[in-house]
């Protein structure tokens, strides 16, 4: 596979990130009591126009397995793979355990895991810019008893519109790009020319770099979940901004390409701006494999997008399996 | 409020329910490595045909809050409320904690959770009827490291199709049906006709009780989980083979009438012939209100259905949030 | 059982309880680095002395039992009663679930609970005074990766002593001293007295108010955890900090009287001077009744204590099951 | 380090090993409903005796710190290391999270953790011979609900007695033995002989393999958690048995050498026989670094010994941080 030199941004310091923040702010731009961010985009004709892209009935799961096996080997602290674990088993049931009278033979579980261990929604809840979050609220409103602005719940009916891929790799003929490669403005829109789609206000953004899909082939998933990635470059954030989409997601962690080039005081500058700022929420690790093929074999790449998170109260994510259906 | 008179189904013996699950049992009528059940009845036409339904843009969120508010009070052995913990907050990020050079002040968290503690799919490993689960794989397959056959995870891309609202309480008249009433074939039947809406193959059906409704206002939800409760009679069993629908589900915890009207040796006998016997899925304590209100609004009772279960690899269940969209 | 009349601290201002700190505060007494407090009291030939007391060889465990019928009914947020679930079982081991080659037939199980859920040590991170903890440390070096000064771990050597039982209820001739009853020093004197034991420097001192007998005897727990109770008195400071005592406990969920006799700014007073001023550590929820009832049959008050801590590394406090030898 | 030979039992058959369990079973010898096992041997006059151990006043703590750097690193499916939650904060509390009216400014957490994650006894339920536990009971007791016998709750008050550590790595003049070594009964007898200490009827005895002490020098656990390493020969068996120890711990995952020699059919062959057929419970990674030390540096190798379990009901283990007391 031909190694493609990344195009990195310029070198940034925390002025230039908080500047661009300011630049992109859209704080206010929906009343001072809104917690929706860019997702006031999407008008209830966006959602009839984007049901009509179901013509063929084909569903794809994007979302990654959540198991033992997961991507959380400890290298962003405090995360770790789902815990599922048995409160009534089969055996159990054989065994007599559930005859008492009257009896049921049943199998129950549950699941402990950090909003963040696989394919996720942030909520506007999740990232800070200084001391404040989305739409000025303080960061301190977000304490250990979650967040009591900008929680995962107010996205409860949200998440529905156009979907569009951006295959970004496919495009570049490579089976994944590599990490630190900073996806461009340009690259975006030459992905989006070549697949015939066009990105519109409003629409749910998921960009593929073939990443989690190279891992899975391989087995191992190293550094993926806190690691180096190929990414959004910090350009695209103006890109992003004046597309006025409503969600931006990708195959890997942080959408972001790592390392970005920074200097010593920010990590991740992109996201600075992104959830905080412009008010835009992340998906974060999509599951991509198939929905890519088929978009490969058709041509089409656009769909109905479905992708309810869980209703975690004052939650700063939520775990999903985001449906794309064609 | 009128008090109804339930209209129970017949004393029933271990034997009639066994008898019943053999009469409806499904087993092998889509292959001996059939893990979907009747959700097999759902072509891709169907799903086509389904989001032709999305005509005003309308989404409607069936997912209860998942918090320490929820119906889990320790009745049902072995579950609890979501535990939602914070692994970051934004008081730890205001204090400088993630000025580490470089820097990103963030918050995270995380969940655990029975899957049934709040809405949530039954898998069909979540049922046993005598020593087998669906289509007839040993109950024993279920353990202590989950359900090897009959998991959720393979239920990922097929929660999508055509949803129908059958809004009983409504129908009669009331803000809730009572503890105890078995809706009967009757009930169903007359709603559909009153509603103007038909059943079909291949349908999502959801049963509106009232109950949810009736706790949530009073701030107290008793024995929600676990106790008595409206719901489907035992009859019901043969409406929903002969209509070959997908999926039933109630605002309910578990959508049968409790008690139900048997001997000493069996409890809740719907559920041992709906999910191992018929093969068909439980969607259990759905949110309604909103969606009902809807409905009664504008007389349609059919929607665009999309309800993603998390990929929890050999999960009994999931939590989930289902999405109406009309 | 008649009523005893409790004798209220006179009614308490923020003030009264910020001076109070002031006079009673430890900080520096041990050295600017000091994360243990209080227990620098005892020597090791209090420890010696102490393992003299063994002297029938009896084991008093004061645990209480860690499983779904403990008093964590969320009254006091944000806690719960234990989680044990189980990862491995018999029924699995005997249907052949273990028998992979090599095999080996085996239960494995794991526990999730508040270290505050049952019987269990606060730490010197646990109670805050206004900005600060024990010995000056901001409190801010508590955040969400926990207790980065004086942490639990630092006594995982440190709780082996002497210890007395002052059974307060006993001595008054009751089985449980009603809630709200204020424990005051003449009443701590008197029941000492009349034990015929001695208070000295370095003592683990046990408090019995009988309630969680009465509790478990009447099984309901009400508002044991969070609500009203015996308990000692503001008063009581005096002496815990005058005898040089290095540990407090009792069988109440916080030792301190509740309601205390405090305006509005103040809940819990005698906690902002023992846990953060004095640097004395809390053991509540002890578990009493058969140490209890063997100290009145023998006369004998005093002996060997040993409660060592989980190792959590920085915990705000631990599960443990103390030992009492006599 | 000279590299020490290991003295391999020889090739061992499942057969053998069901031999030596029926030659030294226990069952029955302290009645049908005992649940004890070899504690049994443990009087109140040994209790007295060993407290008479305490001389010099100086504790040792036996428990590995409880952390994300633990050793499980997921080698022996299912064990994770201990998540530690905070579920309130001293930066919540600075930010005035809360002063409520009235106030207290506190920090609260959790820990959620397998049983086996560190230093930890294991229950009598933990291990099974063919269909059956300690003392003849059906491995079918121990179901989803836990241990219904031989639960570790039932040594709440019987982890007390005399300690002996037996430092074999020590006596061999090696900083750790090679993973693989089996330590055999000469091998003992020889440690104990050298050190002037014996071992005696009631005995904790505590094996030192410096296997722990290697790994935390290199900062890399590598497979200790389930992995090679040094231990107890099959033949230590009969020395146990004859001895009438009341105990057998060490800083190795699981006591016994790994691989030991065994056929196809038989894993961990040792465990076939101590839990299930003798009684006699594990006490495993145990931190001996500095009791090791202390022992070598004044040649006394006895002490008392109280390592109280939590009282986990119905628990097939327990996290310990025992005490070593001299």
């Amino acid at each position: 596979m031909p190694k493609l030199t990344p195009k990195l941004t310029p070198k940034l310091t925390k002025d230039d990130v908080l500047k661009k923040a300011e630049e992109l702010k859209n704080w206010g731009r929906w009343g001072p009591d809104d917690e929706l961010g860019v997702l006031n985009f999407i008008t209830p004709q966006d959602i009839v126009n984007a049901a009509r892209l179901v013509k063929k009935g084909r569903v794809f799961r994007l979302g990654l397995e959540l198991d033992e096996n997961g991507p959380q080997r400890g290298i962003f602290g405090g995360r770790w793979n789902p815990l599922h674990q048995m409160l009534a088993t089969g055996t159990d049931a054989v065994a007599g355990k559930h005859d008492v009278t009257p009896g049921l033979r049943y199998a129950d579980d549950a699941i402990n895991l950090p909003t963040q261990a696989a394919t996720q929604w942030d909520a506007l809840s999740h990232v800070f810019l200084e001391e404040q979050m989305w739409n000025g609220y303080p960061a301190t409103l977000v304490d250990s008893r979650g967040a009591h602005r900008n929680g995962i719940e107010k996205f409860a009916d949200k998440m529905v519109g156009r979907g569009v891929l951006l295959d970004v790799a496919r495009h570049k003929g490579v089976p994944y790009l590599q990490d630190g490669y900073g996806i461009t403005v340009a690259d975006l829109d030459a992905t989006a020319a070549k697949q015939g789609v066009e990105v519109r206000r409003a629409d749910f953004v998921i960009i593929r770099t073939g990443q989690m899909e190279d891992r899975l082939q391989k087995g191992e998933w190293g550094g993926y979940a806190g690691g180096d990635a190929p990414g959004l470059a910090f350009e695209s954030l103006d890109w992003i901004h004046g597309k006025q989409i409503a969600g931006i997601c990708s195959d890997t962690w942080g959408i972001e390409v790592r390392p970005n080039d920074t200097g010593p005081e920010v990590f991740q500058p992109w996201h600075w701006v992104t959830i905080p700022a412009i008010g835009i929420v992340h998906g974060e690790i999509f599951y991509l494999k198939e929905l890519a093929e088929d978009c490969a074999a058709d041509g089409v790449y656009e769909f109905f997008f479905c992708a309810p998170p869980l209703v975690i109260s004052r939650g700063t994510g939520s775990p999903i399996n985001p449906q794309a259906i064609k």
